[in-house]
């Protein structure tokens, strides 16, 4: 819910910013100007979440059905409210949102001077962004995207995707310590010398290495292969002599 | 850093977004106008962070001297990248920070096709942002800001400690480059071909699963004390012929 809000613009990056995260449900209380070429421009594809956005004269009026409701602040209060990161805010919110107790309501205020003392008479908790002490506003988009990420995230921790990623297997354990046997035997040929440090201790640091890259079979064969062509090219020259 | 960016609004927009987090070193690559108003405009009192940003050519050298390079991602890739979220990024960024092992590089692309492909081989792993599958691009100043508000969030949180078991620091992006160099022309002194792929892929295959094991300096010169001794085993077989 954006209150007041002075600048078009930036309820149209507060558009993308809500699609970006999944949540497209917008109320606009009182806006100076909407619709607005520059709202649709800056929402830059989320043109559905301004169609379907509900407009209303009073805050309260935009609260009323609302469970939770938060309204967010960029400054310190001095009334005593309870006050709550976004991270614990979104927690909250899929809390409330799973135990199917109403809409949650994040109420941003305008870009000059947030909400008045009297919107946040509807406010169960404030919501204040954690920033730097010496330059704390937030552009409105922006504190709405830093809270619609934190819900996201609170919603469901996907996995990151890195295994899809993966051409082949990773390699097992077997495969690996075939690998290290193979690099040591290249490394002995070589007449490789470590100065610092004992063959063991070597080999396990080399061990730990390659195990942090986490190698799938296919790069170990690749591994293997260079080995093979470092070998080949050595027998062929000592043949030659 | 950001590389090749289109529109001077989102280089302030940016600057605004990190200075909100007390994150004040900015890094452009090529950008297309800089400076510019509306760079200024967007930036909103952040105009220190724009003034003392530095601006080069290529990524290569904004990366050379850098600790942990971090590429963001709004697409899957196809190639085996380690693949991280912001959460889980920021708390590494700020263990290194702990660490001291030299500055973190966080790179984003263009606002329409992000990094080439090319411009993620410095990278040690992907930053993906968590978002809605039907409408995943983040406007760039926005990605910045979720990014720069984990940093933030991540400075109060204790770290996991892996930082603190390397011996040196990590190698940077300019130690890693020779020693790729060198290993190339060791695999060329063998005569290694790689009957699946062409050099470039398999070179470039080869930088992401080191990349992947993040080196540090120490671990990085006994790879290339190996190769050495490969090449000077080599040398004097061939002497001997």
């Amino acid at each position: 819910m954006l209150v007041d809000t002075s600048h078009p613009g930036n309820i149209g990056a507060v558009a993308r910013a809500m699609k970006n995260m999944g949540i497209l449900e917008l109320v606009l209380v009182k806006p100076r100007e909407f619709p607005h070429p520059e709202a649709t421009a800056r929402a830059s594809g989320a043109d559905d979440v301004l169609q379907r956005a509900r407009v209303v004269e009073t805050l309260a009026e935009a609260v009323a059905d609302c469970g939770l409701v938060l309204a967010t602040t960029a400054r310190t209060r001095e009334q005593y409210f309870r006050v709550i990161e976004p991270r614990e805010a979104a927690g909250r919110i899929i809390e409330e949102a799973r135990a199917g107790s109403g809409a949650v309501a994040v109420v941003f205020g305008t870009e000059r001077f947030g909400l008045s003392n009297e919107h946040l008479l509807a406010a169960h908790a404030l919501l204040r962004i954690p920033a730097n002490p010496d330059y704390e506003s937030l552009n409105i988009a922006m504190a709405a995207q830093l809270i619609a990420y934190e819900i996201r995230m609170a919603w469901h921790t996907p996995g990151t995707g890195t295994v899809a990623t993966r051409e082949a297997p990773l390699a097992t354990p077997a495969q690996m310590d075939m690998f290290f046997t193979h690099l040591e035997e290249v490394m002995h040929e070589a007449d490789f010398r470590d100065r610092t440090q004992s063959g063991t201790h070597l080999m396990a640091r080399i061990r730990r290495m390659f195990n942090r890259a986490e190698l799938d079979a296919n790069e170990v064969n690749i591994l293997r292969g260079i080995l093979s062509a470092v070998q080949n090219r050595r027998r062929r020259a000592g043949e030659g002599k």
